[in-house]
């Protein structure tokens, strides 16, 4: 009833990912198994793996940006069969029977959804192992279809980083006439602006460290902003309808409230913790003014999202890296040394 | 070119309000005279009166919850004629060309609202003195027309606490099948109360204080919740679309957030300052949800409250004082003991 499977883990904090050897399920009737192409490596993995947010269940196998060959799939299942390409992104499941749920807004769910790795399974309760492993076993309602044409390896991000900067864009309307800011140019950041632009928004970076215009402009952006020069920042005061921030640490929101347009929203998708220093309510009253959050996205959102990077070719600014290479990748991403972001071609586990 | 007025004025930050004479501008071309009949007492007042925001330019006269009977018109007035009833609220003008007053957002103006009291005038830099007073000149782009029907007194409030409570209920479209909250039964609370309910929303009043239920069931609160009430809270947990904060003191969102419905929003009303202890951004992010500001409204917006008002026969709770009581009021209004609003009966000062 279970396949085995090869992937890496960390079997603790301290471990180094390392060759592991695991069970999948076989198909359920809903399931489409899933040959593992390539996978995307996000900085929840890493945090995940090393137990930084105190919730790892050990081993853990990361891994939630996968883009892989469907191999077969169970009785029930009928948007897919074996070949297709598809993509399964930070969640395999949900309680699909929630308010959220109906909506669309798996991610939102009551229950909370059934993360792709560090969770467990909602029917057999065994663990869920992501994708830094040769295959892996989704029911067919998460799993996106991934548009012809798109490069696979460089498609494997938009199912996390992509996603994450698409959904608020969106929910907050970003397009045609409206001005977008961007906080941090990681891989978060750059799928903003790449996302941004496409929409047709008028879009600027925000960076602490000067030398990243070209890349920015290259990326999407219209124009950057270096957020520590006073000057800069008082030129775009009241600009900005969106401003998505990337930052996944600790850092003031309040130089960049004066730079949001009236009825404007700075929505964080990085940080999660204490708003340290005081966010200060002045701004947010004296020009009704946002400061939200915003998790991943839906699923149809999200298969909303592939068909729109299909339609305009976008794919994430990629890395290749053997599993191997893992650790050392690991390394260089707490460094933000990589433009944008690492991807595991999961042949390489045959090496 | 003026004429001779008299109110009541702070003449210091430690000086009790007094009565004062003063001179104000004989009607422009475009201006409004208007015979002041009451005038509601906002916190507002209080502070300004005593420097608490460190920016108040003496003498003081205060008041921008203005009902009056309009005395005589400029030559190019047509929307008021002698005899009508009117309102004046927090502004007397804007610079009326920016994109926010072109969009009715006079009170975002991108070149700040003249506002009613303890500013100056945009065409001859005479200070503004407020509602405390027998008489104010206003031009007619920022006079309201009082809805018949409506007792004047009692829609005093109306001008502030009324459009500062209306506003974000229109903006984040509250109305029937949506579920908004109430924080704080003071001045803004109980017209919050009153015009969510009016709106067709399900409402429910936070309160730190048991004792309020009777009270706020009869301003149009369905349910009543201690906040300091653990059970209760978890009870409520995901429930609003909307929280209209109106707690005028520095005080913890925390406990709030996990009430919001996913992409639910928290709106301050009435608290400007850092917002301490750290909100934190964990349920911001997991339900899409914000944490908002909103000031008054615009005067579109504020005929809009008024003429719903009159459709619905809402005017504030109120208890009607004389001008010579207005400091005892003063120190009434700091421990909370006025249900809701005073309002000065202007005639009181013949007395
Ligand atoms: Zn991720
Ligand atoms: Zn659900
Ligand atoms: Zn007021
Ligand atoms: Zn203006």
């Amino acid at each position: 009833m279970t396949m085995n499977v090869r992937g890496y883990a960390a079997q603790s904090a301290k471990d180094a990912l390392a060759p592991f050897r695991f069970e999948r399920r076989d198909a359920r009737a809903d399931d489409v198994v899933i040959e593992i192409l390539y996978c995307g490596v996000c900085h929840s993995d890493l945090h995940t793996a090393r137990n930084d947010w105190g919730d790892s269940v050990y081993p853990v196998v990361p891994g939630h940006e996968v883009i892989g060959r469907v191999a077969s799939v169970g009785a029930q299942v009928s948007r897919f069969k074996a070949g297709d390409h598809v993509g399964v992104g930070c969640m395999v499941d949900s309680c699909r029977q929630c308010d959220p749920c109906r909506q669309g807004l798996e991610q939102y769910c009551a229950q909370f959804p059934t993360l792709t790795y560090n969770a467990r399974d909602r029917h057999d309760h065994r663990p869920t192992y992501g994708g830094y492993s040769e295959r892996i076993v989704v029911s067919e309602q998460f799993v996106l279809k991934l548009p012809d044409g798109l490069d696979p390896a460089g498609a494997a991000p938009l199912l996390c980083a992509g996603i994450t900067t698409w959904s608020p864009l969106r929910h907050w309307k970003a397009g045609k006439g409206s001005k977008v800011a961007v906080v941090g140019l990681g891989g978060l950041g750059h799928m903003a602006l790449k996302l941004a632009n496409a929409l047709g928004a008028e879009v600027t970076l925000f960076t602490r460290s000067p030398g990243k215009e070209a890349d920015a402009i290259r990326l999407g952006a219209h124009h950057v902003v270096l957020s520590t020069d006073a000057v800069q920042m008082e030129s775009v005061a009241g600009q900005f309808d969106l401003i998505i921030d990337t930052v996944p640490y600790v850092h003031d929101l309040n130089p960049y409230l004066p730079t949001l347009s009236i009825s404007g929203t700075l929505v964080l998708v990085g940080y999660l913790g204490p708003l340290d220093p005081f966010v200060n309510s002045v701004p947010l009253i004296m020009g009704r003014k946002s400061v939200a959050g915003s998790l991943i996205g839906g699923i149809a959102e999200t298969q909303e999202m592939l068909d729109f990077c299909g339609q305009h070719g976008i794919t994430s600014d990629i890395e290749i890296i053997k599993m191997q290479e893992i650790n050392a990748a690991y390394e260089r991403m707490l460094k933000s040394d990589v433009k944008y972001r690492f991807v595991i071609d999961m042949a390489s586990l045959n090496a």
